[in-house]
Order: C-alpha cells, then sequence, then structure tokens
C-alpha cells in the first residue's frame, strides 16, 4: 500500500492512498497521515480496502494523481531521527581524515535527533542564502513507526515499522566542523530534510524487505548525470529493527517516529556515491584533495528507487536555488 | 494570560485559558494549544478575552481547576531545541575536567535538538529502568514560537516568542561522556523533558520580562530540601531572541517551536544549582571529588518560578521511578 500527502493549503496536508501505478488516487479515511499512525490498527484495515478498490478500478472516487501536487508523506512530525548506519560511508570519512573508526562502532549505532518542524516535500527547492555553505545531498531510506515502547528489543521493533520511505537528508558541509567541533551534535548544519512523495507499507516490497533492511539500489542524479546507485540492502550494520531498540533504551517512541538509515554507502567499486561529501573523500584518499565541488544554485539532485522497473517511492527532484533573506 | 493543557485522554489534550490565580479555566476556541499557534494572530484575541472574562468572574462556563488534571502544554512538539546560554555553567564543567571554555561560546550560542515526541507533564513519574544512568533534574526557562523565518535577524526575533515556559530538562548523566564521545550529540542521554502547566503570554512577567530574558529567580527543592534559587535574568549569555536568530540562520522554525534556555546558573555564591551534574562540579573542584549521587528511585523534584509571592507557571513536581521493561 502506498500512501502519500496531497497540499491543500493545510499545515498538515490530505491524506491520500495511492494506487499500486501510482496514477489514481483516493482521499484516506482520515485527514491527515499521523492521524492515522495515531491509531494505525484502527485505520489500517480502511486503507487497505481503498487501496485494493484503488488497483481494482471499482472505486467511483479516484482521481488522477498530480505528483507535483504532494508534499513530504508528514510535512511536519514529532520525531526525525537520523542513522549513520552504512559503516563504509563512516570509515572512508574517518580514512580520510588520517582517523580510525572506533571498534564500538560496530556494536553501537550511530544517531542524532534532527529537525522535524518543516519537512520539504519531494519537488520543493532546497533554498538557502548561501553556496558557501556547502549545500550537499544525502540520499537515504527509512521508515516511520507507530507508538514504540520504551526498551523495547530489536526482535519485537520489526512490528512497529508500519511504513517505508526514501530522503534527502541535506547536509550544508562546510558549517558541519565547527558545529561538530562544539559537542552537542547538528543543527545549523542540517537544515530540512526531504522526502519522497510515497510511504509505502513493507509489503510492497516482497522479498526486498528482509532483516529489518531494504534490499533495493538507491538511484542518485546529480544535474541529470548519474552519481550512484548503492544497494540500501548491503552494508547497513544494523537493521532499522536495531536502530529503534537503540534509541529506545532510555524512552518511548511516539506514533510518526520516523528513522533514517544515514547515507546509503556500499564498499563495492562502481556503485558510485549517494552524497557529494563520500566522493570528495574518495578524491582525497585517490589524489590528496577533492575535486568535485559541492551544490551551486540552480543544480538539480533526483533520487529514486525502483522495482520491477517501477519507481516504489516516487521520484525526488529538487533544484539548489538562492533564498534572499531580508536584513 | 496563562494557558495550560487538560488531560482529555486524546494525544495533544485539550486547550484551557486558566485565571490569573490559577483557581479557575475555561475551554480554549480552538481544541489544542498547537492548533492555536498554528495561527495565533488570529485566536490570541478570543483567548485574552477568555482570559480578562475569567479573571473578572463573569463565565458562567469556567470552572475549578485541578492542577493534577494538567498536563505539558505541548504534549508532543514539532520542535524541542534546548540552548546552554548560562555560561558560568559551561565554565564550571569544563574546568572541573581541566579545560578551558572556547572564548567563540561567548558569541556563537551552543544548543541540541531535543526529543518533542513525548513531553511528560508537570506531575508525571520520571521513570527509568536503572538508577545507574545518573538521572539529573535540570530546571530551565523556555519559549514557545509562532513561525520564524528562514534568517530572522535576533531584534526581528522578538516578536516570535509567543509563550514562556518552565521545564525540567532530566538528564542521564552517566550516559552522556560515552554518547558525546562518538560526536553526534545526545540521544540516549536526553529523554523525555517535562514541562510546568501554564505557558504563559510575556506580559504576565511586566518588567521581568526584558532583553529577552525571564528576571526572577528558578526555584528548584530535591527531596524537599532547597537545592538552588538562581535567577533566570542574571548570566544568561544571549537572550531568546539571539537563540532564535542562531537557530534560525539556515531555517525557518514551524510554529510552536519550543526553545530552552539550558541550565539556569549563577556565578553568585548561595544561589544553589539547577542540576546535580553543577554541585557535583563544585565539589569536584573544592575537594577533588564529588560527593553528591545522582536521583534515586523515590527522590523528588520540585521546580517553580514566584512572581509577587505566586507561581508564575505553576508548579514541576516529579517523583523518580523504577521502570519495568518486559524483556
Amino acid at each position: 500500500m502506498k500512501l502519500a500527502t496531497l497540499d491543500d493549503g493545510t499545515r498538515d496536508g490530505r491524506l491520500v492512498v495511492v494506487s499500486g501505478d501510482a496514477k489514481t488516487a483516493t482521499y484516506g479515511p482520515v485527514k491527515t497521515l499521523q492521524n492515522a499512525l495515531d491509531a494505525w490498527s484502527t485505520h489500517e484495515p480502511a486503507l487497505r480496502d481503498l487501496a485494493h478498490n484503488l488497483d481494482a478500478g471499482t472505486l467511483p472516487e479516484a482521481f488522477a494523481l498530480d505528483l507535483k501536487s504532494l508534499r513530504a508523506p508528514l510535512p511536519r512530525a514529532y520525531q526525525w531521527v537520523d542513522g549513520s548506519a552504512f559503516l563504509h560511508h563512516v570509515r572512508l570519512v574517518r580514512k580520510a581524515r588520517g582517523a580510525e573508526m572506533p571498534p564500538s562502532f560496530l556494536t553501537d549505532p550511530l544517531v542524532y535527533q534532527g529537525g522535524s518542524d518543516t519537512m520539504l516535500g519531494p519537488y520543493d527547492d532546497i533554498a538557502h542564502a548561501s553556496e558557501d555553505f556547502g549545500i550537499d545531498f544525502e540520499a537515504e531510506v527509512g521508515v516511520i513507526t507507530d507508538d514504540v515502547p520504551y526498551g523495547v528489543r530489536a526482535e519485537d521493533a520489526l512490528s512497529h515499522i508500519k511504513l517505508l520511505v526514501v530522503l534527502n537528508d541535506v547536509s550544508l558541509r562546510n558549517l558541519i566542523p565547527a558545529e561538530l567541533a562544539k559537542g552537542f551534535g547538528f543543527f545549523v548544519s542540517k537544515p530540512p530534510t526531504s522526502f519522497a512523495p510515497f510511504a509505502v507499507t513493507p509489503d510492497e516490497l516482497g522479498d526486498d524487505w528482509r532483516h529489518g533492511r531494504i534490499h533495493l539500489p538507491l538511484e542518485v542524479h546529480w544535474n541529470d548525470a548519474p552519481f550512484g546507485h548503492p544497494n540500501a540492502g548491503v552494508g547497513m550494520q544494523f537493521g532499522f529493527h536495531e536502530l529503534i531498540a537503540h534509541i529506545a533504551q532510555t524512552r518511548p517512541l511516539g506514533a510518526g517516529t520516523i528513522i533514517g538509515s544515514g547515507t546509503v554507502s556500499n564498499d563495492l567499486p562502481d556503485v558510485g556515491s549517494c552524497c557529494i561529501a563520500e566522493r570528495r573523500t574518495l578524491e582525497t584518499l585517490e589524489s590528496g584533495a577533492p575535486k568535485t565541488p559541492f551544490m551551486r544554485f540552480g543544480d538539480t539532485v533526483h533520487i529514486d528507487m525502483k522495482r520491477l522497473g517501477r519507481s516504489v517511492f516516487g521520484p525526488i527532484s529538487q533544484r539548489v536555488v538562492s533564498r534572499e533573506v531580508s536584513r
């Protein structure tokens, strides 16, 4: 089942159920995706009925879906937690600055608390005051949970994963070193994150959803040129159920919590990267210095994940633009 | 004007307007405080009318207020950002480990992105799986904003502060060093934060709200013994307007964003502390080792801020209890 949020002029948009071919949609039984997640077991049967009838073509109220009218599945959320579970990426970044990855990283997940008050839609501009921020994309996969109890075990956490998502965790690379040096993590260096239009139930992926991981390549194009297509099921040190167990050690997680995988990255030649920083790191390791610049105003990034030739989550397609700040 | 959220069995509770003497209340014109903040300029006049009539005793629908029925003003929020603006506290902590505070801390605010999916009410238990986490309270003041534009200037940010709050930013001290050493900030070491029952408009404080700071003592009792009463207007290096300008440098802030001051701390003898960690630091500086243990199951913490002898925000009064985790 594919769900999405239509722009209806309100802050939280309008929940729609989307057909398997992404051509038609119908309004959900509750107004917003957050409403559905707040009582998932109550609403899931009605949502699935709508999805079934939509695919069968038996819903007179179905309408043609305009992708451009869709926002992030949760245009604002109560929690966004991003992991860094692809350790190849972590290892590379450390290696480039002459440091080893601590062995504890193999067993103790790295996460940060992200900002969730403003989630960008799949076609929203990435608008910033300066190119000097070092604007970078980070293509990731993620999950959305229902209520997760304090201290949940990893094996019990899988059942709390209700939806899967694809996202672009935009980073302002040139602001990161000074901010992390302050010791409290990211804030100014992590502006709003963007989401692919469809949040899908795990069964949509068949066997490609297993061990709490999405076993499909994540395709990234920068300015229409292929940039990377690593598989999100390869090299993810912790499954999403393990990330959930980690973050729920000392707190419950509210319904609608979004958890990201971190930048998808494979330790394989020729698959490319999901962020510019990783390519720059490879260049540094190869020749002593990065060659590829970060994004410039006018640049575009396109992120998609396909299964059997069809986009599962719908594409992310964004442009970097200059934001005027009135001062 | 005092606002609060009544427990009505729903996730977000029911907005109430509270009388100046905190004895009576009436339902707000919209269901939740988030609803009010989403369109503050629309709803503020009706809220103020209700407050006025409540104080005049001319509202037949007014009811007696039971403090114990109140939750956090925002039981879940879209954003919670905590500052660390009382530099005396930062200086002490660094001194105890033999480090200097970087001079940039005088001009560049320190903040972290906190978890906002679950906010504890003023009388909720602080329930954790182990005393070994090093459970500590942190008494702070905070503000709640409406929509704040990207790149707002500090002088323009003041007008976006709609409500003031008092909070207990619970910390798990023994989990902090290892987590911060990973480099991505707090997560597991910062469980849900608790809030005093009333969110109040700045005019409630008269001249005690000035320069983006609350100039009143914050009173903390641990197990009914006085622990500290530093003034929240003294030694706050950055006013809330300056914290807002800092965090809005690269993103807008959504309505209902809560921003904390960090642990209130004065560089004055005899005012005590707002968290146990600070007292332990003073003990370490004095005698080489901390003497005061962190909180134990059964311990209580009481936080209040009074003006002209009256509690402004209502008291926080919490007990630390053991949480069973089914494994």
